[in-house]
């Protein structure tokens, strides 16, 4: 092991048997921690090349168990997001997707993050089972087309043991590692091809879209190295996706866009992937025409009668998607308001986040219970004009003794400034 | 941690609290080994400046026992190699700098090695006391100036921690981290002044001039910096110092020395440390006056007459210094003899050094008792012309079976060709 590490210290390329040996060299506990974070240090000043990250997914992958998803007919395409604020196009892509005859079983973990994740916002709905057994799940997908449940199986145990280490070492912080990491879980998942949407600004993991950018390049490669069709959109995590943070909220605001009332950015982000998706799932020869179908989908009900019956066939009650008013709520309610005339010029994306987890909408430890129905309703986003007085934000929660503290975090992630902003672009680069 | 080894990693500099804080929490086992060898193989990247190494050295002190030599009168001067083959200066040094009037204290550790330290070499002379009290110790460099014994103290138990851990990691080889751990024993030991002989070439840690001018300089630099007079000479070590390899040889050849008949390569470097030992020892005013002092000391029988002396005061029959056949010998002898005509073109220290072993003279483990009387006689060195069938050197071992795989390597120390090789200097820098 000594020799490997002097090895990669030397900027030298570790060969596949040499990277197979170490990870399960180290899942078997016969090599110590201290090698391999120094192996991981020298990896951070070294990097690694894409042979080399290759052979990391895969004998990643080898270290547990790995989802057969073969009993779904067609080509199974699953979407990933790295995370941001407000973020639940995974409830409006699944079922506009599933209504164009693209197979989707999502399989979730819970997490940690500032809301909830997919499964935590699909329980809005009272009675919505998120544990189903493989047979089933692979059953519901074959006969409505669609499932989102959560992951159970013992994926990519080397990567969990890995990254525990690499965050207490300093040494996270390489593109390599990172993409590695995301990509092990994903393609331990089963899907056949995946649409990445990796997020930059302030409120997502790579600040600039350039650094966003080389995490997206790094990603579609392991993903195309493992034989996977992989195309990954750059897209902006500034400030809040959507207007809506919280789980029942972001429900609320998933059901306007299947109805073709959700802001804008969501919906546009929305048909961006899910243009992907239908392409890379064989339903839409372009982008063009799928962008085309999928606005079709939505316009003719058929995308909200889809995530009726995932709600149904999953025991939630899928009423609920008709009588909005009727999922869960909250007790206590605050405006934040504009404290000068002008424009928000910046709406930062984490400090919303962070206020929103403050009023009891996220986990802060694995222990954790989440309040579903707390979270904050923006009422102005970046180039907002707004007056001194003016609501910016609406919090939610049933604690009141959260609302000073999430309303002061709140306050802080507004910018107000005399002249509008530059417009973001919303998806800044295309990888494929 | 994790952010002293993130500051470490982009660069930074450790202030000696973080400095302390993590060499106390590693020996007090509150800081795990994989943090520290993160941290080391981020110093390895991005080095440290002195005021950090200054720090690491006395934070490594501080984690264990120090010696006290103040009840010694004068400045104790200390001279420490970095360790070669055939080097057994420290034997002739001793006596000569003693009978000039500076005081010589060594307390030596026994080490592993091609062949034993100076307390092996001295354990030739029967009955030779290596383990001496504090205050015998003290007392008897009082009475007659010198004392040369072994070091029972737990000095720098930090050094021991990480230079294990830093030897599986790949992280030895950072100039900052080997001057740190040399410097920490040698400023724990008690000296007031310190003459460093970093060796360079085919028998040394450092291989060329360069890499040994630049540890010189970093060990330099902490002897100063933590208030030392400190001076070293990079001096040559690719082929054997003197001719004599192995305990009871070297004894003989340093007690030739003493009476200035010895090889001329030792006896110069002896004269050239002696004469920066005696200056920092305020027993010359130049290093040239020095060096006819110490020629003096020589040409009187002075240093000798030290040798019996200190032989005498630690319980050896001082009788053999002037009886150097009735030293430990060896039952059997081999000669290796020149295969062709030509000059010896390299004579390779590494080599002749693990011939030594083979035949008894090293321990091979801390377990392995040492063959006094084994070891190599070299009878041509690096420019001497030869003959086919002439005599390259005598090889002594009591252990016939060890014969032919000795004799084996010894061939491959020795490179014969048409032409003189150029002329290596002795000493390739001074630094103070």
């Amino acid at each position: 092991m000594t020799d490997l590490i002097l090895k990669k210290r030397h900027g030298q390329v570790l060969s596949e048997p040499e990277i197979n040996w170490i990870i399960a060299g180290y899942v078997a506990e016969r090599i110590p921690a201290y090698q391999i974070s120094a192996l991981m240090m020298a990896i951070y000043f070294q990097g690694m090349d894409a042979t080399e990250t290759n052979a990391l997914v895969r004998a990643m992958i080898a270290s547990g168990d790995t989802i057969d998803l073969s009993g779904i007919a067609g080509i199974k395409v699953d979407k990933h997001s790295t995370g941001g604020v407000g973020d639940k196009t995974s409830i409006v892509l699944g079922p506009m997707v599933a209504a164009l005859g693209i197979p989707v079983g999502k399989l979730s973990g819970r997490g940690l993050g500032h809301t909830g994740g997919t499964l935590d916002k699909l329980e809005s709905f009272p009675g919505f089972r998120i544990e189903l057994e493989m047979g089933e799940f692979i059953r519901q997908v074959n006969e409505i087309g669609i499932a989102i449940a959560g992951q159970t199986a013992q994926l990519v145990p080397a990567d969990k043991q890995l990254y525990a280490l690499r965050d207490v070492t300093g040494t996270v912080e390489n593109v390599s590692l990172i993409a590695s990491s995301i990509m092990s879980k994903k393609l331990a998942s089963g899907a056949n091809a995946i649409v990445l949407d990796v997020k930059t600004g302030a409120g997502a993991f790579m600040e600039t879209p350039e650094k966003a950018g080389e995490l997206a390049r790094a990603m579609v490669a392991i993903g195309q190295g493992l034989g996977r069709k992989t195309v990954a959109l750059v897209t902006d995590m500034e400030q809040p996706l959507g207007n809506a943070v919280g789980n029942a909220l972001e429900v609320r605001e998933a059901i306007a866009t299947l109805r073709g009332e959700g802001p804008e950015d969501l919906r546009e982000l929305c048909l961006a992937l899910g243009a992907e998706m239908l392409v890379l799932g064989g339903g839409a020869p372009t982008a063009e025409a799928a962008r085309t179908q999928l606005e079709a989908v939505i316009a003719s009900g058929r995308a909200l009668e889809k995530l009726r019956h995932l709600v149904a066939a999953q025991g939630g009650d899928a009423r609920l998607v008709d009588a909005v008013d009727e999922l869960p709520g909250a007790t206590h309610q605050s405006v934040l308001r504009a404290e000068r005339d002008g424009y928000v010029t910046a709406l930062h994306a984490g400090k919303v986040g962070i206020a929103s987890m403050l009023l009891g909408a996220g986990r802060e430890t694995k222990q954790s219970t989440i309040d579903l129905g707390a979270g904050i309703e923006l009422r102005a986003k970046s180039g907002t004009p707004v007056r001194a007085g003016d609501p910016l934000a609406l919090l939610h929660t049933n604690d009141a003794t959260r609302l000073p503290e999430a309303q002061s975090v709140l306050r802080q992630a507004f910018t107000i400034g005399p002249e509008a902003p530059p417009l973001r672009p919303l998806v800044f680069e295309r990888i494929s």
